[in-house]
């Protein structure tokens, strides 16, 4: 019997997860972590599982995260050593590329100036240069980080791309490891970054990063919120070293009502909603790898746990 | 004698232009309107010229507009009846869609509902719709409407174009005169003017459009602050017939600073920064007009002064 176990605190997700797999997969079987069928469970189906709740099921064979992210993970100190899989979604790609895109004019055009500006009925044309001469760095070259550099690339801007890992990319100059970071990061107007959090990238988006870009650059953090240092952040944007900050994902989700981004200056705050893979490809690609792991065949999408994607 | 006489109020604009008809024309002559050679003047350079300035020169034989639109003309009662040409610069057409793209993603992805959200610290993340599912139209499909239309398609979105005539374009579903404006309207969410402002034309953003536009659908009006009947705007966003405006040009500009729209809710004004021809770009094609009109071949980018385009 082919049986996921949906793992997660948030009580929507598993009510919108078992709705799209009964469409999109129908031959496979749900059940909850309180389900006593889910000790027969093969995969685990995980965002932010409950500690605890992956080491209890006897058959487990693939740690399944819904995302792109398996960072969530760690939070549980006792999940077991199982190959982990991630999610990706093609809609995923093309709705963080409309995200990236918007924010890229944004600064580049003056957007952010002007809507300034208009609190102020101040009318004043920003400096309006061509996307060629404006440099745009892409941290992180994944599947997501690839397709956003190449559709900055093609839309003509000076992009720039880093990964641990040397990576071609048509029409973007990339650079690869720790070695190679600060030529990466020098002289950008816009940085973004896009990284899996890992022990190593954690805090990357800091005062050592932010002192090689220009002067007045803007940063755009699409990763998660472990890599950004909200204090050498505020420090940047007050001394003028950063122009402003488009943030979608935070340490803490929901951003609390009371935390000071929400009304720090230069600081725009989005809702994680730069992109999420859609349920049905979630149930679609979980049921893809049970066919590949009954069939012996290799799995879709492995995650490197040392690595942390 | 090859002498071109520029003309405008605008005498930075005067200064800018001399500038690049040294540097990108050097084969002609420039003037101004009070320099005793300006009579020898084959090709006035136009932006809102003095009235009766065009009518006092003597040689003149072509009218060139500094810009996409010749509307600025008709302030002249006087100006005589002579060719009239545009300037077509491919960095404005990329100036534009880039403006265009930004505020097509701003309502499609919801930024207008999150940077007011922001105001109030408040977490809530925007329905997000596949861009397939979003509906767009382009009125006018000129040069730079019908590059916005498909590029518009091409990044995935529903899109329509409107023009007095009809067109073919790839991926876009087009509509022809003003027997087929309210099939062309029906459900948009999205309406974007790029019209020239002709007595047709004149007035089109208003309660007779919205009314077929989906509820809480965006206007974006990049054509000419005359298409747009601004009580009717008010009431349409009070009524939330529409959610938001993205308005580039005013019947005045600068726009007053105490003028209602600036702090209209909903309407978020930008200083005429949509795009415009480069300066050496409108030095190349007076040029190139000029060469025509000596070797007697058919001048570049003429416009039909009783369409008004």
């Amino acid at each position: 019997m082919n049986t996921v176990v949906l793992l997660s605190r948030d009580s929507l997700l598993l009510k919108q997860l078992q709705a799209a797999f009964a469409r999109s997969a129908p031959q496979l079987t749900t059940v909850l972590a309180d389900d006593p069928l889910a000790k027969n469970a093969q995969i685990a189906a995980c965002w932010f599982p409950l500690p605890g709740s992956l080491a209890a099921l006897p058959n487990l064979q693939v740690i399944h995260s819904v995302a792109a992210g398996i960072d969530h993970l760690e939070h549980d100190p006792s999940c077991p050593d199982l190959p982990v899989c991630r999610v990706v979604d093609p809609g995923h790609r093309q709705g963080m590329t409309e995200y990236v895109r918007w924010a890229v004019i944004h600064y580049h055009r003056g957007f952010d100036q002007v809507l300034e500006q208009q609190r102020q009925q101040h009318w004043e044309r920003p400096l309006q240069r061509a996307a060629g001469q404006f440099k745009v760095g892409v941290m992180g070259l994944g599947s997501l980080g690839s397709a956003i550099a190449q559709d900055l690339a093609s839309a003509g801007y000076d992009v720039r791309g880093w990964a641990r890992r040397g990576k071609d990319l048509n029409g973007v100059q990339t650079f690869a490891g720790a070695e190679q970071l600060n030529p990466f990061l020098d002289g950008l107007e816009l940085l973004i970054n896009l990284l899996p959090l890992t022990s190593e990238t954690r805090g990357i988006l800091g005062n050592k990063t932010f002192e090689h870009l220009a002067n007045g650059a803007a940063l755009i953090n699409c990763g998660r919120g472990g890599h950004l240092n909200i204090d050498d952040l505020e420090h940047a944007l007050k001394r003028g070293k950063l122009r402003g900050a488009l943030l979608d994902v935070f340490e803490q989700e929901p951003l609390p009502a009371d935390h000071p981004l929400w009304s720090m200056p230069g600081v725009t705050i989005t809702p994680h909603m730069a992109s999420a893979a859609s349920h049905d490809c979630i149930a679609e690609q979980i049921a893809e790898n049970f066919r590949r792991l009954n069939a012996d065949e290799p799995l879709l999408n492995c995650a490197d746990r040392t690595l942390g994607y």
